[in-house]
Parts: C-alpha cells; structure tokens; sequence
C-alpha cells in the first residue's frame, strides 16, 4: 500500500474487520480493516446507513471508492461510494488475499523434494503420516506463520518451512557434522501446531487451544499422535532429536517453552528459523513503507527502509 | 545431619556420589557423598587403597566410622573405618533411604480417595489409566519431586501431590467458584512426566529425554498418550483444562513453558504448587541446618534456621 | 456492566471522572467515566451546554438516559438526557456504590472472630489497638484493596482481609509447623498503610505520602506508632516475625520492597496474599467481560472469560 | 505553557510538526505542534483551506489567536484566527526558540575558561582542533543535548557540557585522586558525535548517520579524525582514558555502548553526567506542569512537581 | 596489603574468621582471616595442637611470623610462629583496626558542623534528638558503611556521611533550586538503621532484624521514634521529604526499597551516594591491588588498577 | 584431551598458566596448566625445588611424564617427571600450538579469493588497506577468535572469519535482495579490533586498550584510520553500512554495543555469527567431552556431547 495523500482508490477489498461508532454529531460511522493483494488499510465510512450496516460485514467482498487521507501518521482510505461485489465482478476471493511471493503450487513441489531426500525412515514417515491427512495438509500450505509480523499472508508458513528447507540445504556443506534429516524434519513440522493454533488462513485468530496449549506443544502433540498412527516410538532417538529442535527453538528469543538447545542440530535450527523470520519481517516492513525510516512494534526500533 | 564439630559418627550409609583425587602428597583418597534417613554428608577416605577403590562404588551400602570435621563451612566425614554392610547386619535398604515423613502406603490410599471424589468421568479416567501402568505407578510412588532442594527424598512427589491435594481440598471452599476436579487432576498428574525424566528413586539424575524434552511436556506427551488408549479426545474441554494448569505453572516462576495461566484453576493450581514447594525447601534446609541463619542456593539468600 | 451496542441505558450513576473537550465542529462535548454497582462505563455528552458544565462534576450523582455505542472496542455510552438526581429520587449513595461481595458488616464480624481467636497477646494487642481509632477502623473498612485490578471497590480491602483470614485458617492444618498468629496478624495489617496511601474509599487517589513513601513503609510506621501506644517494644521477636511478612510480601512480585522472605510464615503469606489478589483480579475481569477473551493489563495476556 | 482551560492565546510560533486528518464531518483539519520560548503546545485548526494548507506548512512562523482546551489531559490550542508572520511583526526566529538558562554567549565564554585551565597538553589541543572547525563548534553551541527529556532546547548541549565542567569543579576537592583534565575533557567531548546524529538545532531530528552509528561511536570517530589532524597518537593513555569515559557512561543505565566504567575518572563522570541529565528532566517537567503530580514518560512515574 | 610472594611478615593482627580442617594427611590445620591496618590477610596455620586451637579463637589479638605465598592467585599466609598478645606488646586495640582515612575526632567534628548549618529546626531537631542517644551516637561512629566492598572500615560510615555533606555543600551552588536541609539529613541519616542491622564495629555481622527488616526500613523506624520523642508529626512535609529520599535511594541500582526517586532532592541524593559508595570501593580495591588488573566481585568486572 | 583416570602421558606441552603454592605438609607445589594440539590440561607439580621454579615459566616448552587423575570432575596431570625442552627434542612451537582445523595458508587463500569477488571498488579498498599492513596481517591471521569458549586456538579468528565468508556465499542466493558486498566486508572487519585487544595468538590476554575501549569500537577505529588512508570518505553509505553490521551484531546477545540491527544486511551478519560462534563453541565442547552430558559455562547448561 503505497500511496499518496489525497490519491483516489478505486479497488476491490476482502473486511478483516469492523466496528460501529457514533461521532461527534451523533450520526453513526464505520472503522474497518480493508485487504487485497497490496497489504491492508484502514477505512472510515461516516453516516452509514441502517442498510450498509446489514451487508457491510466482516469478511464481506466489496468494491470501494475513496480518498487516501493521513490520520497519527497512518494512512485511512475515506469511503465515498461502497457496494458488495457482484458475478459480474468475475473476482475470484484468491485475487483478494496477500500471498506468499512464489505461488504456493510451486512451493508444494519444493516441499516434496525436501522430503524425499530425507534419508532417514522415521523422520519421514512421520512427516508423510501427518501431511497425509487432508485438513493438516490443506491448513499447513494456506495458513500464515504468524498473526503479524513475518510471513503473515495467505500460505506463509508453506513459503516459510521451504525458505528454512533451502538455506539449510545450501548450509549444511559448511558444516558436514549436522545430521541433515533432523533439521530438514525440523524445518518442516516445528510450527505444524499452528494448524490448530491459528483459526483460518486468510483472517487468522487464535483457536482456545492455541492460546491455552500454544503451539509449541500442539506441534509435539500432533508428532506424537503422527507417531502412535505409524507406529513409530515416541522415545525413538530421532524423534527426541527432532522434538528438541521443536522445543528449544523458542527459549532465547521468547522464553516461552521447555529447554535450551543443547545439540549442534538444534542451535543451528534455532538461529536460521530466526534468521528467516526477522529478516522476511524486514522485507514486509520495507514493502509497506513510504519513509526513509520506519518503526517496528516487532523490532522496537525504526527501521532502514530507505530505497536506493 | 545435625552433627557437631568432633563428634563420632558409627552409621549405615548409602554411596551416592564418589570421586577418586590425589593429595598433596602424592597418595590417592575418595570424596564421597554419604546418605541415609538423617541426611546427605560428605566425607573423605584418605590414602585409600586398590583393594577399597574397587568395591567402595557409587550404591554400594556401608558401615562407617568417622569424626564430623568442618570444611568451607560445610560438615565433612574424616572416615577412619569403613567396609560394606554383610548379612549379619540385617539392613533393609528402605531403612538407609531419606523418605517422606508420612509412610508411603498411608500416601497412596490417600491418594486413592483424592482420585475417587473426582466427578469428571474423562478426568477421573484418565488418571486411572495412567496409573494402572505398574511401571508407571510405581515409579510415581517412588521419585523425589525434584533432584534438589525441595521434596528430594524417596517418594517426595507422592508426598508433594498428597498435600497439594489437601491444599486444594481445605480452600476450595473460600473460592467456590473453582472447577474442584481439574485442578485435583493437575495435582496429580503435573509432574507425571518426572517418571520419564528422573532416573531413579534412589539416586536419581536426568535422563537423556529428561534433558532433551524436558518434564513439562513429557508429562503432556504421557496424559496424551493415556487419553488415546482410554480413547478420550485430546481437545477434550477437561483435557486442555488440565493441560493448560500443567503448562502455566512453569511459567512465572522459571519462564520454561508455553503459556501464562489464563484460567483461574491454573492461577489456584500453579500460586498452591510454588507454595508447597517452598514451604518443603525451606524444612529441608531447617532439617539440616545447626546455625541460626543458613544460606539457600534454592532461594538465593539466606534463611532464618533458628530453632525456639 | 454487560450491555450490548445499540442498548438503552437509564439509571443512576456517580460522576468518577470528567473532562471537557472541543469536538471537531466547534461545540464542546463532556468525556465522563460514570460509576454504579455493576461497574465502570465511559460516557459522553456532546454540544455540552455551559449550565450542564456547572452542576456535571466529580462526584456528581446524576441520573442518565443514553445509548451504548463501541469505540475502540470499548463500551461507551452516548448520553441523551442527563440531571442530577433529586431527594424524590430517593437514592442513597451506598447504592451506587460498587461493593465487596458480602456485606460490610458480616465482614466486620468475621474480621473480628479472627482477632479474637489470635492466642498472642502482642499481636491481639498491637491489631486491637490500631483498630480501637475511629479513622483507621472506618478507612480500613471502606477502601478498595487497590485503585485498580484487583478488589478495586467499596470495602474491597476489608473482603480481601477476612478472604486471606479464612485461606490462612483452612490451609494451616496442611501445615501445622507455621505460626498461625503471626499469619493472622499479617492478613489484618498487611494493607494498613493504604488507610493513608489512598484518599477516599469511593474515589481512590495516591496521597502524597502514599507516593512518596509507599504503602508498605506506611504500614511499618502505622504498626510502630501503634505499637508505641500500646506499649509493646518493637524489637518484640513476634513483631519482627509480622514485619518482616509484611515487607518480603512484595519482593519476589513487584521488587519494590526490602527483603525476601526468609521465613516459613513469611512464605506463606506472600504465596497466598498473591494467590487471593489474582483470582480476584480474574473475577473482576470475567464479570466486566463479553466475550470469550479478555486482555487483561494486570496480567499482560488475554484471560480466558468464557461462560458455559 | 501553563495555560488554563478556557484561556485565550495570541503569540507567535514557530511549526514543529503538522498533520491534515479528514473529521467526522468529511472537512479537512490540520493537527499541529507550536512552539515558543514558552514550551510546546499541540493546536487544532478546524475547516482548513486549500490556501492555508499550502502557506501553514513545518517551519512555519505564525501569528496564532486561539482558545486552550483539554483533549485526554492534554493542553491543545483551538485556533480561530491564524496568519505568517510579516516584517512589519519585527520577530527574530530567536526570540521564538525555547532556549537555554542562561544565554549561549555567556556559556560559551564559561566553556572556554574551562578549556584555558586543562594542563594536558594533549587534551587540550584535541578538544580545540575539534571546535577550531566552524560546523563543529557551531552545532555543538546551538543543538540540544537530546530530542526530548533532557537539555531538550536550543544551546541545551552547551548548557549542559558547561554545568558538568561546574559540577566536577566543585565536587574534585573532595576526591584529589582523580584527574581533572581527563574529567573536564569528557565533560566537553562525550556528546560531540551529536553533531553529527541530530539534523538541527531547532527541530531536531536524527541523521542516518545517528541512527546506524549512534552517537556515541560518533563521538569516538570525531575525536579520533581531530587526533589524526592533531597529530596526536590514539593510543596515547590520556586519549585512552577520555574515550573509556565516554564508552562507559552509556553501559549501566541504557546498556548501549562497549565497556563498563574501570577507572575512577569514568565512574565519576558516568554519575555526573546522569545527575545532571535526571535534575533538568525534573526541571523540564516541572515546568511544564500545572498538577501536583505528572506523569514523566523518561522516569517511567508520576513525580511530584508541587510548587509551595 | 601489599606483600610479595615469599615476602616474610612479623606482625600482629585481630583474628577476623576461623575454622578448623583436617589435612591430607590427617593432622588438623586452622584457616583463618587476619586483620590489621593495612587490610586483610587470609592464613593457614599447619599441625594445629589442641593448646592452639583453646586460645586462638575468633575476636583473639596476637603475633604472628610468617611467609606469603600465593593460592588460587590470592595471598595467603604461611603462619610459622603465632602467640597471643601480652601487656608487654603495649598493642592498642584501635591499632589494629582498619579506619576511615580521617581521624574519627576530626570527622565528629566536621559532621556537627554540618548539623549546624541545617536551617530546619524540624531536621536539625530530629538529628540531634537521634545523635543525643550514646549508643546511637557510639554505633554510628565507628561501624562501617557495608560489611564488604565500600568504607567497609571503622568509623567506615561516618567518613561516608561527611564526605556526602561535603559533596552536598559543593554542588549545591550549581543546582540553588535543591532544598539544602533535606539532603543534608539525608546524608546524616540514611544509614542509621545499619546502628541496629550492623552487630560490630569491628567484626561487623547482619543482626537478626538486619536480615528480617532490612536496614532501609530500620532507618525509617528510628527516625519515626525520634520524631515521637521530639514531639515532631511524622507527616511534616520536610520529614516525609526527609523519608522519600532514603526509601527511594535503594531502587534503582538494588531494587530493595519501595520508591523511586519523584522530588529533585531525591534525585540528588540518589546519585551522590551512589558516586562516593563506587568511587571509594575503587580506592579500596587499587589499595590491596597489585596487578595492573583487579578483578572486583562488586563492580563484576576487572578494574584498571594501575599505579603510575 | 581424551585421556582416562589412571592413563599415562609423556608429551610435549606449552606452559600457559602457573601459580605457586604451599601444600598441606608445607612443602610448595606448582599449579599448572598445560597445552599443546590436543587440547589444554591442568596438572600439579608436587615438591617442586627452588631450581624447577626457576625454569618452569609461563611459555616455557616442556616434556611432561605423568598420570592422569580427577579431581572435581575434571582432568588433572600429576606430574612425575619434567624438563624444558632441548634442541635433540626437534619441536616446532607450531607443532604445540592447538590450531584451526584447516591449514592457515589454505584459510588465507580462501579469503583473498573472497576479498577479489568484492565488487565495491570502496570495500575491496578498504579491506586491502587494513590487510596490507604487516602487522595488522600477521595477528589477524593468527589470533584466536575469543580467549575461551568458541574458536580459541592459533589462527581461530581466521577460520571463523573464512567459515563466515562460506555461510554467506551459499546463502545468499536464497536472500537476493541482500547485499553481498557488505556482509562479506563485515565477515572479514567485524572482529579486526581484537588485533589490538588481544595480546598475542597462542596466550592471549586483553590489552589495556581491549579492556577500556573494547574490541567493537577498536575495530571502528582501524577502519576509520584505514579510510582515512585509503582516501575514503567516513560518511560513504557502504562505509557506514559496514560499520552498522559491526556496531549492531553485539546487540542482542551481549548488549554491549551502540544500536540494533536496523537494515537486512545487519540482521543477517548478527545470526550467522552467532550461529558460527555457537556451533564452533558446541564443537570445542564436544572434542574435550569424555561424558554424554557436559555443563558448558558459555551455555550455562549442559549439553548432549554423546558420541554414537
């Protein structure tokens, strides 16, 4: 979303969100979230009628019509003219969506090779017992990695877990006493928990057992049933090793889950999953920016997004 | 160990830790650790010989002759005479082990009734599950509830989940607004995941998933694997209940899990924990304790030992 | 306060806070946070007219008619009618009030049930003698147990009291090496020093010597004062015991004070004082909630509100 | 600015910031910080025009008429009238700088007596071919000594250097030991890399430079390139000493630079710097302040800015 | 202390710490700490007799004749020759004694001065009254600042007291807005309640309620009393100013005491005391230091510690 | 060193560190640690003579003949037998030195070939500039990257810096946005000012420089001189760019340095950094181990060393 104050915006919108107000004079308004394929933008619509409010709904399709103003240093598209999409649109709500850079057919490709070049049986077993599954397999390659942040579009995960699968790949010749597979295996299931922790892949929130369980331990979880299903044994060495790559990712940065990493393979996951992270939130900042510098509520700091 | 400086210690004792080093001049000596009911003790066996060094092991039970000296301001045992207990001493190993202060079968039926006045079928089964296992309920009737400082005796986390459920049970009342059988079922499986990750009753040490997955979620990984063969849905609303107590209580106190408490069980559950912890600590630390104040590494400063 | 948006409200309320702004056409408009027993609603009253400005202050008891409109997520109601409320209206101003769960006076007599039951006559002595003053006995019955978050009401301090006294008396069986009366004593005066921290029980503010010196301090200095009158030397072992729980009460949560808690009883108390302020804030939290999360600012995460 | 609600301002300011924001009505209005030798002071100009918007733009000096309102506890300036200044105003932008204490002439003369009374010739030399430079001494004699809190006006850097030099005058007699010149050096020198992070004196805002470098490693590159021209060694022990000072002033309170302080010439100018720093933030609040106590953003508390 | 390796030392000193071991080869030895003016000195005396070991008791004065040798890169002496003093040794006690830098008489005499020109009759009041009480007056003037690290000497805390006074009586002029008399008695006062945590002068040790209530606290308390006694109300706005400084002095850099620092006189205080406890527990470390390099347990770092 | 308990040795070693001591019999003994390829070793020297402690220096090259003991869980060599070495004993000090796993000439022509696929004329420069000098050259080539814990052997900061240059040539091409030549020039200059902090490649002390300025801003300040060689502008953005890299990668982990990382080229520097710096350390770790689990103070906690 780059544009300018004061430019017209004429485009078609999926609501993440809403809310009713009343303003100074009495008359009733709308706040919304808007989002298509250029990133989002918030959205006044002032003296909204009884009708608008009936149809205008979160996750409504619309075509809007507005002005881009600046409000606390944000852009606010004012709506003037505003109507749900009809057939004759021809809008297809994939068009709508922010997505993964590289499309997520090729992606799921990718992934596959990954995984065929696991050498070890157990480790993938496990992953094809669980990518087996229809709704693990539909959720993982749609939903992003994360609410905000980094890889929060529409198949960010899958796009995530194959960027993690390709700097390993090219890492690992510097570094030939890593056991591939753990990491590759790693790669691939440490946010699998996110499946049942985030509700829907294009207007993602938090299910109870995300915010109750998280998804660190709903990924070991899901290994586990995976496990129990393929009649691998949980204690089995690679399966530790796998899990603990799981487990202690998150220990420096967040402090939220069990142990530190304490083999080769799991501080070398750790730094790369973060690596990937910070630096996909670097671009996705860049992307949106209109400034030399920009703040990050992740980074909690401004941010260089100068561009040459 | 209440020992005075000087004073003559003749005792049976169990070897829990030794070490072989060569003293100043040039003859070889043991450093042991020394334990029984009354206590831990180190103690040296100066210019030790072949003969002694190859029976005088880690678990072997001996009778012992020696002066208390002190070192570092730390008791030490001068062993003067020392051999391994025969059959004619007629000691029971149970007689050497620093137990709970109330028996152990007492523990259990206690245990058992706390068990059947849960009213949630699923909760109630899945404890019973768990516990049917032998190798599972002896284990858990068996281990300290931790290696140091608090409840670190045979059969410590038996006697740590009977008084939590004792805690729960007497203030339940105050906060009826509780749910009484998840946090009971939280008493008593929370630390289930101890029985995969401690070694030994005896002398325990971490073992390699103790390590690598940590207890937290050992325990979660074993109540998983009970509820699939007692055939109750892991997203059970009892089940995450219960999980997400067994999850938040790390949390506040050593920021190794998941999640923060987010229901008021798992604020009961995990303040009533630390509090029983605490308490055990510092009665240990009074137990062993001959001076009016004795510094805690647990708690970092020193406690106030003295005894009207 | 569990209104749904587009609601009619009309009822009686004190005026908690007030500010005067100019709206964007020009015309002033009031914010106010009204007050009544079942909560806190911000409120406005826009094209406010300049005799309303006169009678609307601080304080104010007021009769209301308005609509509830959200914004920001918030509840907030659009006041179409407002007076002050007459003698017909025969409103007394308890009845506004947010309370304590229980009535004042059953706490006032189970508060001194527990004093009567202290064997220590030190402690009975140096309680009874703060308690004989009017203005403490009255402030110490009125006040909330904080300004915010946790038993944030009418007389919340004084449930908070008798709750913790009934904790200490269920749970000390469990425990029967601890002290009761230091622990009784710790519960009655812990919180003294807000009878000089907080200003009003009403309308609760910092006083200066609140800010400046803190209400734990406070709390020693009144216990001192009281026990001069009464007395009894400060150095007295069993006054050390009740001050020393007093101070490590706030170490380990708010590092705010002076020691940790080096003894069993301080222990104790500081794990149940935490215990019953938490769940308190919880239920405060589940009972302004509507919907199935609520982020808390106490607890810095969202809190599980749901309802079955 | 100590203004009360209601009153009417008609000055002269200079624009420090400005925003357009579409009202609730559909008008456009601008959103304004004013600035005078009085303070700041954040402005509303309702219903603007095309032509205003083109003339009232950042930097701006203009002639306000307008009414003081509160707006969430904040002062806010409801413009009626507004227009550029001409000649015919006879204002000198100085006069509209919120400045310094004392005047910049007077410190500058205080500043270079200190500089007279250095014995090392080496220190001496550095700190004059560093303000031997126009731009250098320039910048260093008008920009303040931070972007808010502290110093935060125009010759504020100078007014502070100047007021370190008086403290470690007064205070050195107590503590012979240490070295004056090294002392009075990092006083003149440990902020001069501001000069190069912040823009301008009057709207001061960080360079790229400031922001990728910071100023404190700006400081060490200043000084390093004025002893190459000096041609005086880096590695000499009294250069040394000054930037170990200046390295570690930042360590123990923002943790942002290199080394902890290790010599007594850095403790002490480490807890000079801060004091002086934390009495004008004070200073700065309380001026500001109409309330007895406001809340400060630097100390993260409400401080008590009582006027007797 | 700053003899070298192999040196040999004659001798006497004050036994400061003793205990007792058995050697290798299993004759008894003492360790003990010594103690003169010229700092402290760890020994050990070999082959220890039962005769020695009745007289050579902890607080016992003797002669000693011995080598310094080095372990684990600290000194040691090699005691060879040890006997108690006698009447003919014609040893003073207070010769012995590790003191302040300036004769105690002449640091009475300057603090009484300062007392003097306190203009508050409320302050210099409530510092007299305290002072009036010998053995307030007694403690105050020979214990030692801290048991370790900082004026951990005789008469260590008044030196403290008097330099504070004089680094007050010298800045002040710089900042005339600071209210003298309250820094003044914070200085004098801030530290009294170490009279009652502080055991000794000598062989200083926490008391019980020096652990139980902190000596912050304590020093509030006793300042309560003395104003009770000198009929003075504890909320007289100079004594709460007084009190706000000295609980709020412990915030920032121990996290121990209540209030951070909300009046510029606070503030002040806060940073002075802070400046003299560091720089003189750097002088005490370049005192016994003789490598260029010293690494210190308070500061957590090596200091430089070169002698030119 | 993966010596057993009772093992001999008869090895050629370098003496780093020595400390003499009085023993329990009173005789002295040396204290001292011993290393040469295989890693470092401490051992005693029991009665040593006054002529032995003449020759048996820090640095000396000596033949050792010993057996290997434990004492506190760690290795000690009880020597039996010792002399310096003589010229029959043909031994290369390099032959002593424990060194990077990769020859040194075949490091330093891996990195010229990295230096010649620099693009930027400016970076390329700067870099051969610096290299160019003699002495700057040899240490950076010979150094350690660290004194303990990762890349601490002869030539450690070379291989560090070459396994660097590696990471990022085969990552790169994952990230084609980055910009290659700035990372490769922080690979290379990121750690240059050790050159000037660490004293010398096979014992390696920090300088006086290295511990008042610190090694991140020494290697800022050869840079800037390096320019100002060069001809090259301090201010050119490749050039702050570079130093950004440099000055932000201590950020997060030991929060020691100016600013976080705020461009991409940073964020990537500081996590492949790390990632070298902890799977070098995880790799010493491993090499030394003779256990499954061995604690690591740079870790600070134990981690899996197990050898399938």
């Amino acid at each position: 979303m780059n544009k300018q104050e004061g430019e017209r915006v004429v485009d078609y919108f999926i609501v993440k969100d809403r809310e009713t107000s009343v303003a100074a004079n009495g008359s009733e308004y709308l706040s919304l979230t808007l989002s298509n394929k250029s990133g989002s933008l918030r959205a006044k619509l002032w003296d909204v009628t009884e009708k608008q409010k009936e149809w205008l709904l979160k996750r409504a399709i619309i075509k809007v019509d507005g002005l881009i103003t600046f409000f606390r240093e944000q852009r606010q598209l004012n709506i003037q003219r505003v109507r749900l999409v009809t057939e004759e649109d021809e809008i297809d709500i994939n068009e709508l969506v922010n997505q993964a850079f590289i499309p997520r057919e090729e992606l799921w490709q990718e992934l596959r090779m990954f995984i065929d070049e696991i050498d070890s049986e157990t480790l993938r077993e496990i992953i094809k017992t669980l990518l087996r599954k229809k709704e693990i397999r539909e959720k993982l390659t749609t939903i992003p990695a994360a609410k905000m942040y980094h890889h929060a579009y529409y198949a960010g995960l899958l796009e995530h877990i194959v960027t993690l699968c390709h700097v390993t790949a090219q890492v690992l010749p510097v570094y030939p006493h890593l056991n591939k597979d753990v990491i590759i295996a790693s790669c691939i299931l440490h946010d699998i928990g996110k499946t049942k922790a985030l509700s829907d892949p294009v207007i993602p929130d938090y299910t109870t057992s995300g915010e109750l369980i998280g998804h660190v331990v709903l990924s070991i979880e899901m290994i586990l049933e995976g496990a129990i299903e393929a009649g691998i044994s949980t204690d089995h060495h690679e399966m530790v090793a796998l899990k603990h790559c799981i487990l202690s990712n998150y220990r420096q940065n967040y402090q939220t889950s069990g142990v530190g990493s304490k083999t080769a393979e799991a501080i070398f996951f750790q730094h790369i999953n973060q690596l990937d992270n910070e630096l996909n939130a670097f671009f996705m900042i860049g992307n949106e920016a209109c400034e030399e510098w920009t703040f990050s509520p992740m980074f909690k700091r401004k941010m260089y997004t100068y561009r040459k």
